[in-house]
């Protein structure tokens, strides 16, 4: 009885706390649960429906492009792992490692996949023998392991889902061709689907993939001014071919060392997603993977006629968009919170006095705007408001990020801007040189996000020594 | 140049050595690859994509039926594992364990989960708290550890993949009624869609899961004579959730234990798929689940018109079924036999002749009965043929099963039978007595595999001990 009749708790606001805001909604909005294990979480059903619809989608576009899906085993024996220096170096650190497979003492221990370039390396040296096995182009859909020392929900835990792109080519061009492509397909991805602006580029030498050449990245802005890294894409070069020995016999029949490509996204979407569109009303989805695109609410159920006109519209609803109706014997204000907090982009309410009027009250997520609609073409006006509703929180999302992006010339600027407006992206000049990317990070706490492609010539000189500048960065402080 | 040449290698034939003929099927027809860790395999592209399609259908099945997917995290605590008794006897010895994270020694082991049952009963404890709360009907797809010592590609590997089904529910009734409920999901399933006929039945005491009440089972026979277990549904009373003190308050606003159920199907079905409909000229898939359904060939297509043709011909059956076109520059033999080996279910051919007569030739892979069928109703016939495939696959095992279903009335009578007629289903009645189940298996070779939903009055004996009959058993050598 006292489920029944509670009401959505209130969650904490954004201002007076972002981190316990986010980790509200988590919980409030049922995306998780914990565990007893330290960054492992469960994730609930509605945390998982919109994993499942992120999946759908990229995997619609992985194929699109060619890419077909595999599966490699969870774990990796330590030797392989070893074979390219640099990936071991960036990984090891934070293996998880399993010494025992029942009460025997492993010879060789393995460690469950951070990332798996090394499995897929053994693959391809097996299965790519000629230019005609060229070019493979794999994608999969797993779980990974790090093991992280502070972890949070979607955002760094120890084991996380996510799909990781590998492909091997002829040539160098074809490789690079290929990384950029799939930044583009995560760009669109990002912008169209989720309606989170990004900002592409490449990463710094310091800040690239363990073993790679280059890293591209996007880079998306959360509501709080905070980075957060939404996608990479990899060019390995033939690196890995090399350390592993992958040849293939090329048109003239010679031994060629393949290049090789990597690329990402995660669960962390989910968590871009709560930051970049929640309010203090909870969760505020993108229709393209909301699970609930409109949630049906009669408005005094008990009347007569009122249940059975809920049930017909929310059918025709269902027909063009994924609807629900709840006709739970909880209060419609109970349920008006309820579908707020779970973000649901789509609010329909229909009561005695709008059956006799042929109408509905329509109410959109992000601006809680009230429309009365006539049921006549009601299955049109829902199109319309879920695509308002993404175009509204794209715009929004696009405020924010142009607010909170921020030129900076000198150390102090950088400094001021920051104490004046709030954590943001910083544009300023770099000269190239690791000690004054390291510099800036120490003395103004925001650290190196990515080259833009978008270039910008600020100004001549680097934001920290002052030298002749090389290229702009965007900095910031990242989750 | 070697490869364009080579024709498809024979593969080993299944009366020689079955064993042989599944493993060069496994490879041949592009499924698999072995890694580098005993036990763990590539799942390749091809094999990858009809488990995405078992996946795909089962999934539909499960939301049909009322279940959400959820992810739980791969690691359980031993202390959790611990906690239901039977349980963790049943799995600690295939456990893998991991000691370390990182370079730190855990404070406590952590296995890779081998099932999940402890990891959802902690959720539960969590979430549930009232009757409102249940049912809980939850799925997920992910994959398990098991350290088997022996190990085959699908059949018994240390990792798999599978779905496990978790549910939940107020009264033992409804928690029966649901595991009844999926054993016949996956019945459908398996005779539907994977055309593989199935005995029902409940496996005996010493054969049930660990930690269950009552463990259903559905049972198929393989092309050899052996059975293999294709799919589990478990009953646990409330046994777990007195273990993990899971309670809820009843519409009386008493504290109440729920009942418990899981069910799972795995990976394993591919190999039932190899062993089942395959023949000597290697894979035969069955429509439902075949990643390409028909593939097109076009003979001469170096001729004019010839590759046009064949290509409006795919783009036209693309309408209708998973259809793909080989224009390599390998020769139709090569084509013909590489098909043949990944078992496509309907071949279409088309060259000049077949062009001038507005036709082509359709083939069926598993009687490779020869059809020329005019162009212009080309969809309805491959849609016929595909259903023609499906249906002979399955005649073809339910033949192969009763050919090898024997009734014995004494153990003389199943070494007999299977002398004179080689491995199968033997059908015997029995005591009910664990000794002699062990008899049974230790004097004749086979083992009990379930006490089938259809019984028989074979005899009123025991077919060991000659006492009283309890019941009849379906006994087997088992995958």
């Amino acid at each position: 009885m006292a489920k029944q009749q509670k009401m959505v708790d209130a969650i904490t606001s954004m201002d007076e706390d972002f981190a316990k805001w986010y980790t509200d909604v988590c919980k409030k909005a049922e995306l998780i649960e914990y565990t007893s294990v330290k960054g492992c979480m469960v994730i609930r059903p509605y945390g998982y429906a919109i994993w499942e619809n992120i999946q759908r989608i990229l995997d619609g576009m992985f194929k699109e492009t060619g890419h077909e899906n595999v599966c490699m085993p969870m774990f990796i024996p330590e030797s392989l792992l070893q074979k390219e220096k640099d990936h071991v170096e960036g990984f090891a650190p934070e293996c998880a490692w399993v010494t025992y497979g029942g009460s025997e003492k492993l010879e060789e221990r393995l460690c469950v996949r951070p990332t798996s370039e090394t499995l897929f390396c053994e693959h391809f040296k097996n299965v790519v023998h000629s230019h005609r096995d060229l070019p493979k182009l794999y994608n999969q859909w797993v779980s990974v392991v790090r093991w992280e020392k502070t972890t949070r929900p979607f955002l760094r835990s120890r084991e996380f889902l996510w799909q990781e792109g590998h492909t091997l080519h002829a040539t160098a061009e074809e490789a690079i061709e290929e990384t950029e492509r799939m930044l583009n397909v995560y760009t669109e991805f990002c912008q169209k689907y989720l309606a989170i602006p990004v900002v592409q580029g490449q990463k710094t030498e310091s800040d690239k993939f363990a073993g790679a050449e280059r890293t591209y990245c996007i880079e998306a802005l959360m509501h709080d001014g905070k980075a957060l890294q939404a996608g990479t894409s990899h060019y390995f070069g033939d690196g890995f071919a090399r350390a592993f020995d992958i040849q293939f016999s090329n048109k003239e029949n010679k031994l060629t060392y393949p290049h090789q490509t990597s690329w990402g996204m995660t669960t962390r979407l989910i968590g871009a997603i709560i930051m970049t569109h929640g309010d203090d009303n909870g969760l505020v989805l993108p229709p393209a993977v909301a699970p609930i695109q409109a949630m049906v609410i009669p408005i005094a159920q008990h009347k007569e006629g009122v249940l059975d006109k809920a049930n017909e519209l929310c059918d025709r609803l269902k027909k063009v968009c994924r609807a629900k109706i709840d006709d739970s014997d909880q209060s419609p204000g109970w349920k008006f919170a309820e579908y707020e907090m779970k973000g649901v982009p789509v609010r329909v309410e229909i009561g005695p006095k709008d059956i006799e009027n042929n109408q509905c009250v329509v109410v959109t997520r992000h601006n809680r705007e009230k429309t009365f609609v006539s049921l006549d073409n009601i299955e049109e006006v829902i199109l319309e408001k879920l695509q308002e509703v993404n175009d509204g929180i794209y715009a929004a999302a696009l405020e924010n990020r142009e607010r909170r992006t921020y030129v900076a010339k000198t150390l102090d600027d950088i400094t001021k801007a920051l104490e004046e407006n709030g954590d943001g992206f910083v544009k300023a000049m770099w000269c190239g040189n690791e000690e004054c990317e390291d510099k800036v990070k120490e003395i103004t706490g925001v650290g190196s996000r990515c080259i833009p492609f978008e270039q910008e010539n600020l100004s001549d000189t680097c934001v920290c020594c002052g030298k002749p500048a090389k290229t702009m960065l965007y900095w910031g402080k990242a989750y």
